[in-house]
């Protein structure tokens, strides 16, 4: 039985739907961030990174998000949350996980995370004025440039939906108004009414 | 013929390492950054991100390194770039691409490119000043954790050894001895004497 270590409100949520579309044997396990529970002696030892997600396997521990979503894909091509069988539409599947990954999901973590990159307060006051223009100004290209309709990557949903969906719950606490990028609220209004979603949601709520 | 778009010095290297292994038939295009040529109008046709590397197909452009790793080693699979047929396998791949993506890319670029998340000149010169700790403490989870050797994912090279010998070329400007991690400065030392890789670095050295 896979185990996903998540915390509520994170981009662990994408491997954890995806989870639920792949209809895959799991169980999610809660870390307290404000008990530090991501930094334990127990949980280095699984991601020494000491961040969500984790999923362990019967082979050992995975990270990073664009590669969970992949290789739940993968692992479970029934759910056909990837274009498995083109290495080019998988490259683009691939080409949007790894921007909101490396540069969407940090423009966000420079608001309440900004320690990781100076030891300065003001610094990091400075840093976090700017998580408006850079989520607004990422989100504008993703709105205009990168989303197909009427999911991500066009026809089909993908884990690109699921990874974006999850990011763009952040939009509002970072004091940008979701409803500028109406053809990405309109997925995720779609996706959010799928029970797969619901019923992750609800789990990552109780308890 | 594909075309990858790169500028010397940067992340565009392991790609362009990895399309000499792979035998794929490429034009290497050099942009200009000083003269902000990765900003001009014809190339955010190309990339609208403004940014290398972009590998140009007959079906469009591709970006983020990881995925371009990826793509090259499923349309090029007789290099052995990457353990395609097993789905664990190319996930320990792509999760360490991914690290490097996401998280040891950022720690360098708040080194020259620290107005991406501050107006702050002072805040700018503060991140500055963290980088030789972020750049040491990531690398130290690599070289102790990560790296199985005699290549990152044991027994046989992949994309992964190509994208962290191209960082690990960054360690010294970054104010960070290569020296402190053996076994990742072994690797480079192999990796660059393959001919693959002198004929990149000759590429990208000359005109
Ligand atoms: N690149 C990683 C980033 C993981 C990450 O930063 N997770 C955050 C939550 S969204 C975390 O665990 N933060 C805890 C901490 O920084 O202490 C991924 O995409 O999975
Ligand atoms: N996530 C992207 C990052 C690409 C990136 O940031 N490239 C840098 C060079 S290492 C760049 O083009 N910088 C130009 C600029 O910021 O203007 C990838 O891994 O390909």
């Amino acid at each position: 039985m896979l185990k996903l270590y998540y915390a509520p409100g994170t981009c662990a949520l994408a491997s954890h739907i995806a989870l639920e579309y792949a209809g895959a044997p799991y169980e999610a396990v809660r870390l307290d961030f404000k008990a530090q529970q991501q930094r334990s002696p127990e949980y280095l030892k699984i991601n020494p990174k000491g961040r969500v997600p984790a999923l362990v396997t019967d082979r050992g521990a995975l990270t990073e998000t664009p590669a969970l979503l992949l290789y739940i894909a993968q692992a479970w091509p029934a759910a056909q949350l990837a274009p498995l069988d083109d290495p080019f539409a998988l490259a683009k599947m691939n080409e949007f996980n790894s921007y909101l990954c490396s540069t969407v999901h940090p423009y966000h973590a420079h608001g309440a995370r900004g320690s990781r990159w100076s030891d300065d307060a003001a610094a990091i006051e400075s840093m976090k004025k700017k998580v408006p223009q850079t989520m607004g100004e990422s989100f504008t290209l993703i709105e205009e440039q990168f989303f197909k309709g009427p999911w991500v990557l066009g026809e089909r949903m993908s884990t690109c939906d699921l990874y974006l969906y999850t990011i763009a719950r952040w939009l509002k606490g970072d004091g940008v108004d979701p409803a500028r990028f109406p053809r990405v609220a309109d997925m995720a209004a779609r996706l959010e009414q799928q029970p797969q979603v619901q019923k992750v949601l609800a789990a990552q709520q109780a308890g």
